[in-house]
């Protein structure tokens, strides 16, 4: 039977991916950085973390209009992180999904100010661009949720950390803390911006954020165990550079089997939490199977 | 007679200083960013723009109280934009106020993300540390005004058209153009913020807005000044660099004896356009004169 995710994603994609470039389109900048900024939030992905704001509002029976502004601005958040990961002070990276990385297009300089510009404007479009059904409250309580996710205390802190762990052996709570913050808070505020514009109840954001902990951390021990099995076609990077850099990774701390017991563990955990939710669950549980099966 | 924008800016600069660490440190992240942002928040400054915000409310006869947050989210802001165009990749900077700059002590990978954190953590001043005085309404416009003054309209569009003019000639106008955004929008940002939290009338707020236009193009302009006749030990940096490096300034295309000219009638169109203004002028008017006067 298809996967009932795959098929969400496949269905909202294009909205996301049009609505990023309508966005950008409009704002009066330079061209050189519109077209830098353009590039890397067309250079496609995956966009998981915009479309599971949308499943969410499925999921609650509710419109997923207001969801598009608010993916957006995760997936800009997403973008800018990347741009400036792969500058040459950083991890060095020439492509990214099989083309030049930003800085290789358009220079250093153009790449971190592009960066900037979509970090800056990524709050707009939950200020300025969800309609007026979405109170001024309920803005706010999203972008503070948003600079939580990608501030010191999630993405940025969660860079650092994993950065400091390269030269040292990390243990498993290090490493989970560290994947916390650079990987797993992103995509969690995803599910509570879905929860929150969904009107859901409290209780059931607080369960949906322990949920979205256990589907962020089962979404980098994929990628860890990707990094060792997959196909550099079809993740659009060099295969084995974990290992080339002596990181540490899930499957080098676990083992390949131990890791891929604790993917399945995870999973496990979070389709549990959420069994007794008010919301439709066939798509989260599908979305659980995406992320643990996924080989992109 | 003394300066009143002076002294008040004697008085009110500790408790900013002050804040800029509080709200710091306070922040759950590793150890060397946090470091890496409170050297660059702590490494001195003027810190106009937060005092600017905090003289908005005084002039109105407001409390100061909400002014702190909101001028530390601009003065964080500000400090971020300096440690990006202090990279190798953009201005390849080694001093910033007399002191090494940000990637010289902490390596140019944490000197990005702590711009990244500062950027970020700057709007939760604005969402969260506001008192309830401040409406969810009026907390969603500071941060919409804060991200026109600091995006790709505002200061990072600026950076890129003055990098781009860096190698061609400009107009005067185009040159208008250039430090309207890079300089001119976030110092507009404080008078407006002020305004909005002393809940000024509209008409005024935007004559304040126009007021800022004036002093921001007049501090820049006393920039190229002080880069041609200034103390190198007073600015902290090095002295006729803009002729080093061939770059278009207001000395450059009007003569140094037409920039100053042009100085004093920007500042003399920001004094009559809020001569019929029902805030305390005098601060704003020792503002002018202080901008147009100083010597770092």
């Amino acid at each position: 039977m298809a996967n009932k995710f795959e098929q969400f994603l496949a269905e909202r994609k294009n909205v996301i991916e049009q609505q990023l470039s309508v966005y950008t389109e409009r704002l009066n900048m330079p061209d050189s950085l519109k077209k830098s900024m353009l590039y890397s939030l067309e250079a496609g992905g995956k966009r998981l973390r915009p479309v599971v704001v949308l499943a969410i509002l499925h999921a609650y029976g509710k419109s997923e209009k207001d969801g598009i502004p608010v993916g957006c601005a995760v997936e800009m958040i997403h973008t800018y992180s990347l741009i400036h990961d792969d500058l040459p002070c950083m991890d060095d990276d020439d492509l990214r999904r099989g083309k030049p990385t930003n800085h290789k297009v358009f220079g250093e300089a153009t790449a971190v100010l592009a960066g900037d510009g979509l970090l800056t404007e990524s709050f707009k479009l939950i200020t300025s661009h969800v309609s007026e059904d979405v109170s001024a409250d309920k803005r706010l309580r999203l972008v503070n949720e948003l600079i939580s996710a990608a501030g010191t205390e999630g993405m940025v802190g969660g860079q650092i950390a994993d950065m400091e762990a390269e030269s040292k052996s990390v243990s498993l709570e290090e490493l989970e803390s560290i994947h916390e913050r650079k990987t797993a808070k992103l995509l969690a505020f995803s599910v509570m911006a879905g929860a929150i514009l969904a009107d859901a109840p409290e209780n059931e954001i607080e369960t949906l954020r322990a949920f979205s902990s256990h589907i962020g951390i089962g979404f980098q021990i994929r990628d860890d165990i990707l990094d060792l099995e997959g196909n550099e076609e079809k993740i659009g990077k060099r295969v084995g550079s974990d290992t080339t850099n002596d990181k540490s990774t899930y499957p080098s701390l676990l083992s390949l089997d131990g890791a891929k017991n604790k993917l399945a563990d995870h999973m496990k955990a979070a389709k549990d939490l959420i069994s007794g939710l008010s919301l439709q669950k066939e798509l989260l549980y599908d979305l659980c199977d995406l992320i643990a099966a996924r080989d992109h």
